[in-house]
């Protein structure tokens, strides 16, 4: 049953409270760490995952929408008007309904590479939408997980889950310790090729590379600088999606997509 | 040699007034129809491309950095403050320069498909960052020419031209007139293969299709609903990118590049 709500002030709705600020960055300072989910698409994909839901706040209208999606959950559904909303959560939502679940912890690294036949892997990947969008590409293409070394982002911050499609909820994460080669080490250690994705005209071609079949981590890095070279030396194999001359490479997030494309279909 | 401004009200600024309001949607009306290009790398793009540029307006150390490009070049540069510019622009200018162009037109359309031997035809595709991506991946993997079908955004609207990080000025690209298969025919009798990209199952996957060394057109359709049926019966053939089960398709652009590389590289 929906709890109407018609203080902006009533704590209960303390989870949702100036999102541009205080929970604008959930890994920092003054930030809670909460997971946040915006719009009915990404909230059902939180109610879907194993995130432990604390509480929703939306619109009459949103609430009837997932009303059937709310029958095994605990978590109060606070109902209120698209003002007050607003009022709370400190700028006009769009998507009319928001949701927070607590954190979770993943396990070990070495554990989760023992259940997936592919891995991302992130260097410097500190754009939360590229980020986001990473996630979604992995999600769609079969990627089993996504190990974030250094200088990733958050994939939690509210922006990446929502560029996410809410499909950070969905894909294991882990982060990845120790420095270069010894994460490449690990990967190999479980059977993975460990497989570099740059831009250099002496790497192989994805499909030069043959892929197909094997279990493969595919080390992508920031735009821009892209991988270290740590990073690169450590690597099995270095791949590079033939360019067009002239033109720069390709967003990080769609050369990563071409490069789990390649590995569902190889 | 720059040309230094300290009035703000200065008629020869008025190509860069007021960017949020009247230049939003050059084609709509009180849109100037002129095309807008935003820091170094997209300036530097427009000057090499067969856009005529008006004028160039860029604090001192924008002009400094874009002087070896700026040698034939006629148009004038204007160098003023930040302060002034955001003035005039009416936001503050992250990327320090603007340059203005007028329009060109391209050959028709059947023209064009003469001279190209991969192009992507999109329907639908109403969103400027959508559309820019789109630009900038096919840019990247070699695709020849875009085809513009019906409620398609304008690609040279300044969000479409900065997300495409300024390809949208390489690539050619035309409307599609008709309605469909009439499209389709005229691809046909230029030698295409007409491939849809659909999330449907009863699609071949993308490897199936065996595009290599054919000449492809690629249709995408709008995400969400898609390509029309009228456009995914003209196609020769329907493909799919396998896709993990209980995941939304993946963003248009992304979906496009994956065609784009298989056809590239296939």
């Amino acid at each position: 049953m929906p709890i109407h709500i018609t203080d902006p002030a009533d704590p209960r709705l303390d989870d949702f409270r100036d999102l541009t600020t205080a929970d604008r960055r959930p890994d920092r300072p003054g930030g809670r760490g909460l997971v946040i989910a915006e719009g009915t698409v990404v909230v059902r994909r939180l109610i879907a995952s194993a995130y432990p839901v604390r509480a929703l706040l939306g619109v009459r209208g949103r609430f009837d929408e997932l009303a059937p999606d709310l029958s095994d959950l605990e978590a109060p559904f606070y109902v209120a008007s698209a003002d007050l909303m607003a009022r709370v959560v400190g700028f006009h939502l769009n998507r009319g309904v928001l949701a927070t679940a607590d954190r979770i912890a993943f396990p070990p690294t070495a554990q989760l590479l023992d259940s997936v036949r592919s891995v991302a892997v992130l260097e410097g990947v500190g754009d939360h939408e590229n980020l986001g969008s990473i996630f979604r590409n992995a999600a769609a293409l079969g990627i089993g997980a996504v190990l974030l070394g250094e200088g990733c982002a958050d994939p939690l911050y509210r922006r990446s889950v929502r560029v996410s499609m809410g499909t950070v909820l969905l894909v294991p994460f882990a982060g990845l310790s120790g420095s270069w080669p010894a994460p490449a080490e690990l990967l190999r250690s479980k059977g993975f090729t460990v497989t570099a994705l740059t831009p250099k005209p002496s790497a192989v071609t994805l499909r030069q590379a043959g892929l197909a079949g094997r279990k493969v981590a595919v080390l992508l890095g920031s735009e821009g600088p892209g991988l270290t070279d740590a990073a690169l030396e450590s690597a099995d194999l270095q791949v590079r999606i033939p360019m067009a001359p002239g033109v720069d490479s390709l967003n990080v997030a769609t050369a990563g997509a071409i490069a789990f494309a390649e590995i569902a279909t190889g």
